[in-house]
């Protein structure tokens, strides 16, 4: 099965000069999603993972399913405001500005095997700021799974010496 | 098992005066995640769904496990701006001011039996202007499940007709 086939390509989305890959025909087709799912958890199982991290919100679509099928808690990396406890928080860069993502500072336990899942690796600053949260906490990142990875953003650059895999590359 | 043991309650979240009911202890124990999801599974699974819809961002947190475990597609419901493609929108009034969610305006199809999932039934404005939307697409809507219900805010009260269900009732 062909998953690109099920990946829309978007030109100018969310701003001028960018094609944006666009992940909701996957979703929508059973087939496709379960494959999709199956693949990541391919990738995981081999690896004792203990928790899964995924950033809001399209992190979400992939790493829920893939935790529940591997028998693993969810850990969600959200964007500031949105957790209510004590939070760590790291900023990144953007072309124009900064970001920041927040969790739950209690939220990984030292020694902790963690997985992160996200739909997308693009430049690689969201999950960049992930892996330094989760080994602020004392957790280790035995793996990065993406759905799709842009490789001409060369975001895999930043994820050297971490075990990184992307279904589908563009 | 007994889930609340599970959810954090945080007083004075996100404004004063509110009792926010935090999932996150729950997503993170691997048992509790499995018993919410396979609560929502069975509530789902004689009901012939062929694709669950979840807001964003907590409603994927269950609505994408209980859509792979069921051999489901999956539908997000998103904030505007987010979707690329031609949308459905509808708006819901708050006590101040109002929100509007959108979703793809192919996303569902004529006919499907549409499930939706979120996290927290509260006052129920989401959830119904996602019933408008799935209906003005010619979806039917089989059946809506929750993690948590408020029922002292009577969310329900719009549900009606609707075969609704709550794991946890607070």
């Amino acid at each position: 099965m062909d998953l690109k086939e099920y990946i829309a390509d978007i030109p100018d989305f969310p701003e001028p000069g960018v094609l944006f890959r666009d992940v909701t025909p996957l979703l929508a087709d059973k087939d496709a999603y379960k494959e999709a799912i199956r693949l990541l958890v391919d990738f995981a199982k081999e690896k004792d993972v203990d928790v899964i991290a995924g950033p809001e919100a399209r992190g979400f679509l992939f790493g829920c399913p893939v935790a529940t099928e591997l028998n693993c808690g969810f850990v969600p990396v959200r964007k500031p405001g949105k957790l209510p406890r004590k939070v760590v928080t790291k900023s990144y860069d953007l072309e124009y500005g900064s970001n920041e993502i927040q969790m739950h500072s209690d939220s990984i336990q030292p020694g902790q095997n963690v997985l992160i899942v996200d739909d997308l690796l693009a430049t690689g600053g969201t999950v960049q700021a992930t892996v330094s949260l989760i080994e602020q906490m004392g957790g280790n990142v035995v793996g990065i799974a993406f759905l799709i990875e842009l490789e001409a953003l060369k975001g895999r650059k930043l994820l050297t010496g971490y075990d990184v895999y992307s279904v589908l590359k563009y």
